[in-house]
């Protein structure tokens, strides 16, 4: 599992606190990675309406122009964060290494490990408000989610409607993030890991592995 | 199955256009459904944050100062324009008369049925897009599942933890909603009724009955 630069960008914004205050920073070494940190920390707290090339680039201690200069417009600095908080292709790999048996329960371990960092919760959630609040976030989040988790997911699983299944799984996680970590809805905010993975493994299951097939005359 | 004043409120509004074009309403009958009518509108179509009080009093043709006087704040305006577009207690009698047996496929059916309706896709819609930009629409959004929700299904089901098993079903709905209705992720957003049917049926029966203790030794 691999997470995308935070390590980097972390130490990159600490260094600029340190050194520099609100004072600008050159273009140079650390410079993007420091506007992609402003961008996804703003992006994830108000949404991406309401965040500004000008805030980011505040908080980046850089010129609002260099940011224009790297990422060409708001929309395209909103493709370039919202990476996922994990690498797909090594995270399925992992998950469907022991085969499809018992998959459902290994999907919803470590999707609720991925929602309870604080890393994997600010990206999550600042999907979520981006993509419920504005429709080129959306269209965004549509390249998102179906080329970095609908195709690896799909490639490995082996079962018919491949693209149909992964759906179905992000529909519940997207729902399941919305409801604990948006909304805030008791009892799911403060169920416990063990009961919600009790609940979801099972779901996880059939969504993957089971049959979906709607003109089964055993249904 | 009750639609709450849909076909008094779009009277009300067809009346306001074909006899008094833009001009205001006197206060008196039918304002409050046309100031409800028009608010639902804008904050389905536009978000809690968008949505102003002053274009909703112009699209409902009265002074603004009778929104304020009608209902107070835009907060307890959009508590009052978001009901269900169904009344819960009675739809979980009708899903629950024949027992659980297949309820889960009934729930999957009538929520389907729902979103599918111009109606209800815009009530849904419009609560995912304001319990995501907003956190006093949150707030409302929170009481309403709970005591609209919540509440008349986990006094029905008869198993433990009935708020979680009805968070769980509000969890998948809303996800759902997002995929299909919000972001128009395929397949999901281009999916028939029974392919979803057949989708998400055993997992409303799980969630609603299925055994959901973590500490279960034979899981």
């Amino acid at each position: 599992m691999k997470w995308y630069s935070t390590v980097e960008e972390l130490s990159t914004a600490e260094v600029g606190l340190a050194t520099g205050g609100r004072g600008r920073r050159p273009a140079g070494s650390g410079t993007r990675e420091a506007i992609v940190a402003a961008a996804r920390r703003q992006f994830g707290e108000v949404g991406y309406r309401r965040a500004s090339l000008r805030t980011i680039a505040t908080e980046a201690g850089v010129d609002p122009r260099l940011v224009l200069h790297f990422f060409g417009s708001k929309q395209e600095l909103f493709a370039s964060v919202v990476e996922l908080p994990f690498d797909p292709e090594v995270a399925f790999d992992d998950l469907l290494a022991a085969g499809s048996q018992g998959v459902g329960r290994r999907v919803a371990e470590f999707i609720l490990a991925v929602l309870d960092s604080p890393e994997g919760r600010r990206t999550v959630t600042g999907l979520i408000r981006a993509a419920a609040s504005e429709e080129e976030a959306a269209a965004t989040i549509r390249e998102l989610v179906a080329r970095r988790m609908l195709l690896p997911l799909a490639s490995r699983v082996g079962r018919d409607r491949p693209e149909l299944r992964a759906g179905l799984v992000a529909s519940q996680i997207v729902g399941l993030a919305m409801a604990r970590h948006v909304v805030g809805l008791t009892p799911l905010a403060t169920a416990s890991h063990a009961e919600l993975v009790a609940a979801l493994a099972p779901v996880f299951d059939h969504y993957l592995t089971g049959d979906l097939d709607p003109t089964d005359p055993g249904r």
